[in-house]
Protein backbone atom coordinates (compact mmCIF):
# COMPACT_ATOMS: atom_id res chain seq x y z
CA UNK A 1 0.00 0.00 0.00
CA UNK A 2 2.76 2.70 0.99
CA UNK A 3 4.39 2.15 -2.55
CA UNK A 4 1.21 2.40 -4.33
CA UNK A 5 0.65 5.47 -1.90
CA UNK A 6 3.93 6.95 -3.51
CA UNK A 7 2.38 6.29 -7.05
CA UNK A 8 -0.72 7.87 -6.90
CA UNK A 9 1.45 11.08 -4.71
CA UNK A 10 3.58 11.57 -8.07
CA UNK A 11 0.92 11.05 -9.97
CA UNK A 12 -0.51 13.88 -8.53
CA UNK A 13 2.17 16.04 -8.24
CA UNK A 14 2.85 15.80 -12.26
CA UNK A 15 -0.97 16.59 -12.53
CA UNK A 16 -0.55 19.41 -10.38
CA UNK A 17 2.38 20.54 -12.74
CA UNK A 18 0.38 20.05 -15.53
CA UNK A 19 -2.54 22.12 -13.71
CA UNK A 20 -0.04 25.07 -13.43
CA UNK A 21 1.52 25.21 -16.85
CA UNK A 22 -2.27 25.15 -18.06
CA UNK A 23 -3.19 28.08 -15.90
CA UNK A 24 -0.10 30.20 -16.78
CA UNK A 25 -0.64 29.47 -20.52
CA UNK A 26 -4.50 30.51 -20.10
CA UNK A 27 -2.63 33.49 -18.34
CA UNK A 28 -0.45 34.27 -21.27
CA UNK A 29 -3.60 34.45 -23.31
CA UNK A 30 -5.12 36.42 -21.67
CA UNK A 31 -8.25 34.46 -20.59
CA UNK A 32 -7.37 34.55 -16.80
CA UNK A 33 -7.35 37.64 -14.79
CA UNK A 34 -7.91 40.32 -16.99
CA UNK A 35 -7.66 43.19 -14.11
CA UNK A 36 -4.51 45.32 -13.33
CA UNK A 37 -2.38 45.38 -16.21
CA UNK A 38 -0.49 42.43 -15.21
CA UNK A 39 -1.87 39.64 -17.92
CA UNK A 40 -2.66 42.69 -20.43
CA UNK A 41 1.20 43.17 -20.50
CA UNK A 42 1.58 39.17 -21.32
CA UNK A 43 4.77 38.81 -20.27
CA UNK A 44 5.06 39.10 -16.40
CA UNK A 45 3.96 36.86 -14.45
CA UNK A 46 3.77 35.55 -10.49
CA UNK A 47 4.45 32.16 -8.83
CA UNK A 48 0.66 32.21 -8.20
CA UNK A 49 -1.70 29.91 -9.81
CA UNK A 50 -5.13 29.18 -9.34
CA UNK A 51 -6.01 25.74 -6.93
CA UNK A 52 -8.53 23.71 -7.74
CA UNK A 53 -8.38 21.59 -4.69
CA UNK A 54 -6.77 21.42 -1.12
CA UNK A 55 -6.59 18.22 1.14
CA UNK A 56 -6.73 18.11 5.04
CA UNK A 57 -4.75 14.83 5.76
CA UNK A 58 -3.77 13.30 9.30
CA UNK A 59 0.40 12.29 9.42
CA UNK A 60 0.73 8.47 9.98
CA UNK A 61 1.15 8.23 13.71
CA UNK A 62 -2.25 9.19 14.14
CA UNK A 63 -3.90 5.99 13.49
CA UNK A 64 -1.27 3.98 14.98
CA UNK A 65 -1.81 5.84 18.35
CA UNK A 66 -5.78 5.41 18.13
CA UNK A 67 -4.99 2.15 17.28
CA UNK A 68 -3.21 1.81 20.44
CA UNK A 69 -5.17 3.47 22.73
CA UNK A 70 -6.75 1.26 24.72
CA UNK A 71 -8.61 2.87 28.07
CA UNK A 72 -12.38 2.94 27.22
CA UNK A 73 -14.33 6.09 26.02
CA UNK A 74 -17.53 5.27 28.01
CA UNK A 75 -17.37 9.45 29.95
CA UNK A 76 -16.63 12.60 28.97
CA UNK A 77 -13.14 12.65 30.74
CA UNK A 78 -12.16 9.08 29.28
CA UNK A 79 -12.59 11.09 25.67
CA UNK A 80 -10.90 14.24 26.83
CA UNK A 81 -7.89 12.06 28.05
CA UNK A 82 -7.91 10.99 24.73
CA UNK A 83 -7.74 14.27 22.88
CA UNK A 84 -5.23 15.75 25.42
CA UNK A 85 -3.07 12.19 24.54
CA UNK A 86 -3.38 13.36 20.81
CA UNK A 87 -2.43 17.16 21.59
CA UNK A 88 0.35 16.13 23.57
CA UNK A 89 1.52 13.57 20.97
CA UNK A 90 0.81 16.13 17.92
CA UNK A 91 3.44 18.45 19.75
CA UNK A 92 6.06 15.42 20.00
CA UNK A 93 5.91 14.59 16.41
CA UNK A 94 6.14 18.16 15.38
CA UNK A 95 2.81 17.83 13.53
CA UNK A 96 1.05 21.39 14.28
CA UNK A 97 -0.15 22.67 16.79
CA UNK A 98 -0.98 22.40 21.09
CA UNK A 99 -4.49 21.02 20.60
CA UNK A 100 -6.55 17.68 19.35
CA UNK A 101 -10.36 16.50 19.38
CA UNK A 102 -12.17 13.86 18.76
CA UNK A 103 -16.06 12.81 17.60
CA UNK A 104 -17.49 10.20 20.01
CA UNK A 105 -20.92 8.99 19.53
CA UNK A 106 -22.55 9.52 22.65
CA UNK A 107 -24.26 6.51 22.94
CA UNK A 108 -22.14 3.77 21.64
CA UNK A 109 -18.81 5.08 22.68
CA UNK A 110 -17.43 4.85 19.61
CA UNK A 111 -14.87 6.80 18.01
CA UNK A 112 -15.92 8.42 15.01
CA UNK A 113 -12.98 10.83 14.02
CA UNK A 114 -9.85 12.43 15.30
CA UNK A 115 -8.37 16.21 14.70
CA UNK A 116 -5.55 17.22 15.43
CA UNK A 117 -4.23 21.12 14.59
CA UNK A 118 -2.34 20.66 11.09
CA UNK A 119 -2.53 24.97 10.46
CA UNK A 120 1.63 24.82 9.95
CA UNK A 121 1.72 21.50 8.47
CA UNK A 122 -1.52 21.34 6.20
CA UNK A 123 -0.57 24.75 5.04
CA UNK A 124 -4.29 25.83 5.85
CA UNK A 125 -5.26 28.37 8.39
CA UNK A 126 -8.40 26.72 8.81
CA UNK A 127 -7.01 23.33 9.99
CA UNK A 128 -7.77 23.23 13.44
CA UNK A 129 -8.60 20.45 15.42
CA UNK A 130 -11.86 20.55 15.73
CA UNK A 131 -11.96 21.68 11.80
CA UNK A 132 -10.10 18.47 11.30
CA UNK A 133 -12.40 16.51 13.40
CA UNK A 134 -15.78 17.13 11.93
CA UNK A 135 -14.93 16.93 8.35
CA UNK A 136 -12.94 13.79 9.05
CA UNK A 137 -16.37 12.74 10.82
CA UNK A 138 -18.54 13.75 7.46
CA UNK A 139 -16.10 11.84 5.34
CA UNK A 140 -16.41 8.73 7.65
CA UNK A 141 -20.17 8.94 7.57
CA UNK A 142 -20.40 10.28 4.04
CA UNK A 143 -22.18 13.24 4.32
CA UNK A 144 -21.81 16.90 6.21
CA UNK A 145 -24.66 16.02 8.32
CA UNK A 146 -23.62 14.45 11.32
CA UNK A 147 -27.17 14.39 13.23
CA UNK A 148 -27.96 11.54 10.52
CA UNK A 149 -25.07 9.27 12.14
CA UNK A 150 -26.89 9.68 16.01
CA UNK A 151 -25.55 11.85 18.39
CA UNK A 152 -22.28 12.61 17.79
CA UNK A 153 -20.21 14.67 20.69
CA UNK A 154 -17.31 16.80 19.90
CA UNK A 155 -14.66 16.82 22.23
CA UNK A 156 -11.63 19.24 21.92
CA UNK A 157 -8.68 19.87 24.08
CA UNK A 158 -9.31 23.59 24.16
CA UNK A 159 -12.62 25.97 24.03
CA UNK A 160 -12.97 26.23 20.21
CA UNK A 161 -11.53 29.67 19.06
CA UNK A 162 -14.16 31.91 17.07
CA UNK A 163 -13.86 30.06 13.81
CA UNK A 164 -14.73 26.54 15.76
CA UNK A 165 -17.25 28.22 17.57
CA UNK A 166 -19.08 28.97 14.85
CA UNK A 167 -18.30 25.70 12.84
CA UNK A 168 -20.14 24.05 15.29
CA UNK A 169 -23.92 24.24 14.74
CA UNK A 170 -23.26 23.74 11.12
CA UNK A 171 -22.02 20.03 11.54
CA UNK A 172 -24.86 18.51 13.63
CA UNK A 173 -23.28 17.21 16.63
CA UNK A 174 -25.40 16.89 19.41
CA UNK A 175 -22.80 18.24 22.26
CA UNK A 176 -19.60 19.96 22.85
CA UNK A 177 -17.01 19.26 25.58
CA UNK A 178 -13.98 21.49 26.27
CA UNK A 179 -10.98 20.98 28.55
CA UNK A 180 -8.76 24.09 28.70
CA UNK A 181 -10.08 27.50 29.06
CA UNK A 182 -9.65 30.36 26.21
CA UNK A 183 -7.72 32.05 28.44
CA UNK A 184 -4.87 28.98 28.76
CA UNK A 185 -4.70 29.11 25.06
CA UNK A 186 -4.04 32.86 25.41
CA UNK A 187 -1.45 32.64 27.95
CA UNK A 188 0.39 30.29 25.53
CA UNK A 189 0.68 33.40 22.64
CA UNK A 190 -2.98 31.79 20.77
CA UNK A 191 -5.55 34.75 19.52
CA UNK A 192 -8.34 33.09 19.79
CA UNK A 193 -10.67 35.67 18.47
CA UNK A 194 -14.26 36.81 19.03
CA UNK A 195 -16.92 35.05 20.32
CA UNK A 196 -20.08 36.46 20.94
CA UNK A 197 -20.45 37.34 24.58
CA UNK A 198 -22.95 34.55 25.36
CA UNK A 199 -21.64 31.77 23.15
CA UNK A 200 -22.71 28.73 24.99
CA UNK A 201 -25.94 30.22 25.49
CA UNK A 202 -25.98 30.51 21.36
CA UNK A 203 -24.79 26.58 20.81
CA UNK A 204 -27.76 25.58 23.24
CA UNK A 205 -30.50 27.61 21.51
CA UNK A 206 -29.44 25.34 18.54
CA UNK A 207 -30.15 22.06 20.79
CA UNK A 208 -26.04 21.32 21.38
CA UNK A 209 -25.35 20.95 24.78
CA UNK A 210 -22.28 22.34 25.96
CA UNK A 211 -19.78 21.09 28.92
CA UNK A 212 -16.43 23.30 29.43
CA UNK A 213 -13.75 22.66 31.93
CA UNK A 214 -12.86 18.33 31.81
CA UNK A 215 -9.72 17.60 32.84
CA UNK A 216 -8.83 21.42 32.38
CA UNK A 217 -5.92 21.30 34.79
CA UNK A 218 -4.49 18.63 32.11
CA UNK A 219 -5.38 20.43 29.40
CA UNK A 220 -4.27 23.33 30.21
CA UNK A 221 -0.32 22.00 31.01
CA UNK A 222 0.14 20.94 27.86
CA UNK A 223 -0.28 24.05 26.07
CA UNK A 224 1.18 25.84 29.10
CA UNK A 225 4.21 23.54 28.21
CA UNK A 226 4.20 24.39 24.81
CA UNK A 227 4.23 28.17 25.30
CA UNK A 228 7.12 27.28 28.13
CA UNK A 229 8.96 25.65 25.49
CA UNK A 230 8.29 28.12 22.56
CA UNK A 231 6.23 26.29 20.61
CA UNK A 232 5.31 28.21 17.07
CA UNK A 233 2.19 30.54 17.58
CA UNK A 234 0.79 30.68 13.92
CA UNK A 235 -1.63 33.96 14.33
CA UNK A 236 -1.69 35.93 10.91
CA UNK A 237 -1.51 39.23 12.53
CA UNK A 238 -0.04 38.04 16.19
CA UNK A 239 3.03 40.50 15.97
CA UNK A 240 0.26 43.36 15.00
CA UNK A 241 -2.22 42.82 17.49
CA UNK A 242 0.21 42.99 20.15
CA UNK A 243 1.72 46.33 19.08
CA UNK B 1 -5.22 13.42 -17.86
CA UNK B 2 -8.62 12.43 -17.47
CA UNK B 3 -8.27 8.57 -18.01
CA UNK B 4 -5.53 8.73 -15.32
CA UNK B 5 -7.15 11.22 -12.70
CA UNK B 6 -9.94 8.22 -12.93
CA UNK B 7 -6.85 5.35 -12.54
CA UNK B 8 -6.07 7.70 -9.36
CA UNK B 9 -9.86 7.64 -8.19
CA UNK B 10 -9.95 3.78 -8.46
CA UNK B 11 -6.72 3.31 -6.56
CA UNK B 12 -7.70 5.70 -3.54
CA UNK B 13 -11.49 4.04 -3.61
CA UNK B 14 -9.56 0.80 -3.38
CA UNK B 15 -6.85 1.94 -0.60
CA UNK B 16 -9.93 3.49 1.32
CA UNK B 17 -11.55 -0.19 1.44
CA UNK B 18 -8.30 -1.70 2.26
CA UNK B 19 -8.27 1.01 5.35
CA UNK B 20 -11.61 0.41 6.17
CA UNK B 21 -11.20 -3.12 6.36
CA UNK B 22 -7.70 -2.75 8.35
CA UNK B 23 -9.59 -0.86 11.12
CA UNK B 24 -12.71 -3.20 11.11
CA UNK B 25 -9.93 -5.81 11.75
CA UNK B 26 -8.56 -3.44 14.65
CA UNK B 27 -11.76 -3.39 16.04
CA UNK B 28 -12.58 -6.88 16.04
CA UNK B 29 -9.04 -7.21 17.80
CA UNK B 30 -10.10 -4.85 20.19
CA UNK B 31 -7.75 -2.45 19.65
CA UNK B 32 -9.60 0.73 18.51
CA UNK B 33 -12.30 1.98 20.59
CA UNK B 34 -12.79 -0.25 23.45
CA UNK B 35 -15.17 2.20 25.25
CA UNK B 36 -18.97 1.34 25.06
CA UNK B 37 -19.26 -2.65 24.94
CA UNK B 38 -19.72 -3.09 21.10
CA UNK B 39 -15.95 -3.75 20.59
CA UNK B 40 -15.84 -5.47 23.61
CA UNK B 41 -18.40 -8.18 22.45
CA UNK B 42 -16.23 -9.01 19.10
CA UNK B 43 -19.34 -8.74 16.84
CA UNK B 44 -20.90 -5.85 16.19
CA UNK B 45 -19.82 -3.25 14.06
CA UNK B 46 -20.72 -0.11 12.39
CA UNK B 47 -20.44 1.23 9.19
CA UNK B 48 -18.53 4.04 10.10
CA UNK B 49 -14.80 4.33 10.32
CA UNK B 50 -12.05 6.56 10.91
CA UNK B 51 -11.08 8.55 7.75
CA UNK B 52 -7.51 9.88 7.93
CA UNK B 53 -8.40 12.43 4.80
CA UNK B 54 -11.03 14.58 3.30
CA UNK B 55 -10.57 16.84 0.60
CA UNK B 56 -12.35 19.85 -0.81
CA UNK B 57 -12.54 20.27 -4.89
CA UNK B 58 -14.04 22.79 -7.03
CA UNK B 59 -16.23 21.47 -9.80
CA UNK B 60 -15.13 21.50 -13.41
CA UNK B 61 -17.12 24.09 -14.65
CA UNK B 62 -15.00 26.85 -11.99
CA UNK B 63 -12.26 26.65 -14.08
CA UNK B 64 -13.79 27.40 -17.42
CA UNK B 65 -16.20 29.91 -16.08
CA UNK B 66 -12.94 32.07 -14.28
CA UNK B 67 -11.01 31.35 -17.80
CA UNK B 68 -14.05 32.98 -19.54
CA UNK B 69 -14.81 36.15 -17.68
CA UNK B 70 -13.24 38.73 -19.24
CA UNK B 71 -13.80 41.87 -17.32
CA UNK B 72 -11.22 43.79 -15.23
CA UNK B 73 -11.06 43.29 -11.52
CA UNK B 74 -8.92 46.70 -10.48
CA UNK B 75 -11.92 47.10 -8.41
CA UNK B 76 -13.85 46.11 -5.52
CA UNK B 77 -17.17 46.23 -7.54
CA UNK B 78 -16.05 44.63 -9.99
CA UNK B 79 -14.26 41.48 -8.24
CA UNK B 80 -17.61 41.30 -6.58
CA UNK B 81 -19.46 41.09 -9.96
CA UNK B 82 -17.37 38.26 -10.27
CA UNK B 83 -18.38 36.94 -6.94
CA UNK B 84 -21.90 37.07 -7.80
CA UNK B 85 -21.70 35.83 -11.45
CA UNK B 86 -20.35 32.61 -9.48
CA UNK B 87 -22.77 32.04 -7.10
CA UNK B 88 -25.37 32.06 -9.62
CA UNK B 89 -23.67 29.67 -11.82
CA UNK B 90 -23.18 27.45 -8.32
CA UNK B 91 -27.18 27.41 -8.30
CA UNK B 92 -27.48 26.62 -11.98
CA UNK B 93 -24.83 23.61 -11.85
CA UNK B 94 -26.65 22.14 -8.71
CA UNK B 95 -22.82 21.93 -6.95
CA UNK B 96 -23.91 24.06 -3.92
CA UNK B 97 -25.21 27.11 -2.30
CA UNK B 98 -26.20 30.51 -3.16
CA UNK B 99 -22.67 31.92 -1.87
CA UNK B 100 -19.57 32.57 -3.59
CA UNK B 101 -15.83 34.36 -2.88
CA UNK B 102 -12.83 34.83 -4.67
CA UNK B 103 -9.42 36.55 -3.40
CA UNK B 104 -7.96 38.77 -5.14
CA UNK B 105 -4.24 40.52 -5.28
CA UNK B 106 -5.46 44.31 -3.83
CA UNK B 107 -2.43 46.08 -5.56
CA UNK B 108 -1.91 44.09 -8.80
CA UNK B 109 -5.70 42.72 -9.23
CA UNK B 110 -4.28 39.38 -9.84
CA UNK B 111 -7.24 36.52 -9.21
CA UNK B 112 -5.58 33.99 -6.68
CA UNK B 113 -8.15 31.98 -5.73
CA UNK B 114 -12.00 31.11 -6.18
CA UNK B 115 -14.68 29.92 -3.81
CA UNK B 116 -17.51 28.54 -3.97
CA UNK B 117 -20.31 27.06 -1.28
CA UNK B 118 -19.53 23.41 -1.74
CA UNK B 119 -21.37 22.07 1.57
CA UNK B 120 -23.65 19.59 -0.13
CA UNK B 121 -22.02 18.16 -2.85
CA UNK B 122 -18.29 18.02 -0.88
CA UNK B 123 -20.49 16.47 1.94
CA UNK B 124 -18.65 19.13 4.32
CA UNK B 125 -20.17 21.57 6.69
CA UNK B 126 -16.98 23.62 6.39
CA UNK B 127 -17.19 23.83 3.02
CA UNK B 128 -18.54 27.78 2.42
CA UNK B 129 -17.38 30.12 -0.23
CA UNK B 130 -15.06 32.08 1.81
CA UNK B 131 -13.09 29.04 3.50
CA UNK B 132 -13.03 27.38 0.29
CA UNK B 133 -11.76 30.62 -1.48
CA UNK B 134 -9.47 31.10 1.61
CA UNK B 135 -7.99 27.30 1.06
CA UNK B 136 -7.72 27.50 -2.03
CA UNK B 137 -5.49 31.06 -1.99
CA UNK B 138 -3.12 28.88 0.51
CA UNK B 139 -2.93 26.17 -1.82
CA UNK B 140 -2.11 28.34 -4.29
CA UNK B 141 0.70 30.18 -2.38
CA UNK B 142 1.98 27.09 -0.30
CA UNK B 143 1.34 28.17 3.16
CA UNK B 144 -1.39 28.91 5.24
CA UNK B 145 0.10 33.04 6.00
CA UNK B 146 -1.72 34.49 3.10
CA UNK B 147 -0.44 38.13 4.28
CA UNK B 148 2.80 36.51 2.79
CA UNK B 149 2.03 37.20 -0.50
CA UNK B 150 1.04 40.72 -0.86
CA UNK B 151 -2.09 42.52 0.10
CA UNK B 152 -4.62 40.08 -0.44
CA UNK B 153 -8.55 40.37 -0.06
CA UNK B 154 -11.08 38.49 0.34
CA UNK B 155 -14.27 39.50 -1.50
CA UNK B 156 -17.75 37.36 -0.67
CA UNK B 157 -21.14 37.37 -2.19
CA UNK B 158 -22.41 37.87 0.94
CA UNK B 159 -21.19 38.87 4.78
CA UNK B 160 -19.58 36.20 6.48
CA UNK B 161 -21.64 33.58 8.95
CA UNK B 162 -20.12 32.98 12.26
CA UNK B 163 -17.70 30.45 11.19
CA UNK B 164 -16.40 32.61 8.47
CA UNK B 165 -16.20 35.73 10.21
CA UNK B 166 -13.60 33.50 12.63
CA UNK B 167 -11.40 32.12 10.07
CA UNK B 168 -11.11 35.75 8.65
CA UNK B 169 -8.27 36.48 10.67
CA UNK B 170 -6.50 33.23 10.73
CA UNK B 171 -5.94 33.27 7.03
CA UNK B 172 -4.12 36.83 6.56
CA UNK B 173 -5.65 38.32 4.41
CA UNK B 174 -5.62 42.35 4.60
CA UNK B 175 -9.45 43.26 4.12
CA UNK B 176 -12.91 41.97 3.45
CA UNK B 177 -15.40 43.20 0.94
CA UNK B 178 -18.80 42.20 1.86
CA UNK B 179 -21.96 41.85 -0.79
CA UNK B 180 -25.14 40.80 0.44
CA UNK B 181 -25.68 41.10 4.16
CA UNK B 182 -26.49 38.67 6.95
CA UNK B 183 -30.54 39.71 6.67
CA UNK B 184 -30.41 38.49 2.87
CA UNK B 185 -29.21 34.94 3.83
CA UNK B 186 -31.69 34.81 6.41
CA UNK B 187 -34.86 35.69 4.11
CA UNK B 188 -33.14 33.34 2.01
CA UNK B 189 -33.71 30.83 5.15
CA UNK B 190 -29.83 30.30 6.30
CA UNK B 191 -28.55 30.30 9.90
CA UNK B 192 -25.50 32.56 9.58
CA UNK B 193 -25.33 32.10 13.44
CA UNK B 194 -24.07 34.44 16.10
CA UNK B 195 -21.32 36.66 15.36
CA UNK B 196 -20.04 39.35 18.07
CA UNK B 197 -22.20 42.81 17.68
CA UNK B 198 -18.72 44.39 16.94
CA UNK B 199 -17.64 42.15 14.35
CA UNK B 200 -16.61 44.92 11.89
CA UNK B 201 -14.34 46.28 14.68
CA UNK B 202 -13.05 42.88 15.81
CA UNK B 203 -11.52 42.19 12.48
CA UNK B 204 -10.68 46.09 12.23
CA UNK B 205 -8.53 45.52 15.46
CA UNK B 206 -6.70 42.58 13.78
CA UNK B 207 -5.03 45.17 10.49
CA UNK B 208 -8.49 43.57 8.52
CA UNK B 209 -9.64 46.68 6.77
CA UNK B 210 -13.63 45.42 6.19
CA UNK B 211 -16.30 46.96 3.13
CA UNK B 212 -19.98 46.02 3.23
CA UNK B 213 -22.75 46.66 0.97
CA UNK B 214 -20.86 46.30 -2.27
CA UNK B 215 -23.38 45.53 -5.24
CA UNK B 216 -25.74 44.69 -1.92
CA UNK B 217 -28.71 44.50 -4.17
CA UNK B 218 -27.32 42.19 -7.11
CA UNK B 219 -25.87 39.88 -4.49
CA UNK B 220 -28.89 39.84 -2.35
CA UNK B 221 -31.37 39.33 -5.43
CA UNK B 222 -29.40 35.66 -6.22
CA UNK B 223 -30.61 34.91 -2.31
CA UNK B 224 -33.42 35.87 -2.98
CA UNK B 225 -34.43 34.07 -6.29
CA UNK B 226 -32.80 30.62 -4.51
CA UNK B 227 -34.95 31.24 -1.67
CA UNK B 228 -38.05 31.72 -3.78
CA UNK B 229 -36.92 28.66 -5.65
CA UNK B 230 -36.92 26.34 -2.53
CA UNK B 231 -32.99 25.93 -3.14
CA UNK B 232 -31.69 23.62 -0.34
CA UNK B 233 -31.06 25.11 2.96
CA UNK B 234 -28.74 22.84 4.71
CA UNK B 235 -28.53 23.99 8.41
CA UNK B 236 -27.82 20.93 10.60
CA UNK B 237 -30.51 22.29 13.09
CA UNK B 238 -32.26 24.52 10.73
CA UNK B 239 -36.08 22.65 11.85
CA UNK B 240 -35.23 22.46 15.56
CA UNK B 241 -34.11 25.94 15.47
CA UNK B 242 -37.42 27.26 14.09
CA UNK B 243 -39.70 25.37 16.06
Amino acid sequence: MRNSLRTIQKQQTVRNKLRTLRVICAKTKGRLNSGGGIINQGLKHTDMHISNHCKIELPGWVTDFVENWHEPLSTTSQRMKLAIALSEENIRQQTGGPFAAVVVNEKTSELVSVGINLVTTAGLSIAHAEMVALSLAQAAIGEWNLSHAGHLQLVTSCEPCAMCFGAVPWSGVKSLICGARKKDAEAAGFDEGDKPDHWVRSLQRRGIVVQCGVLKSEAAAVLASYGDNGGAIYNANHGQENN
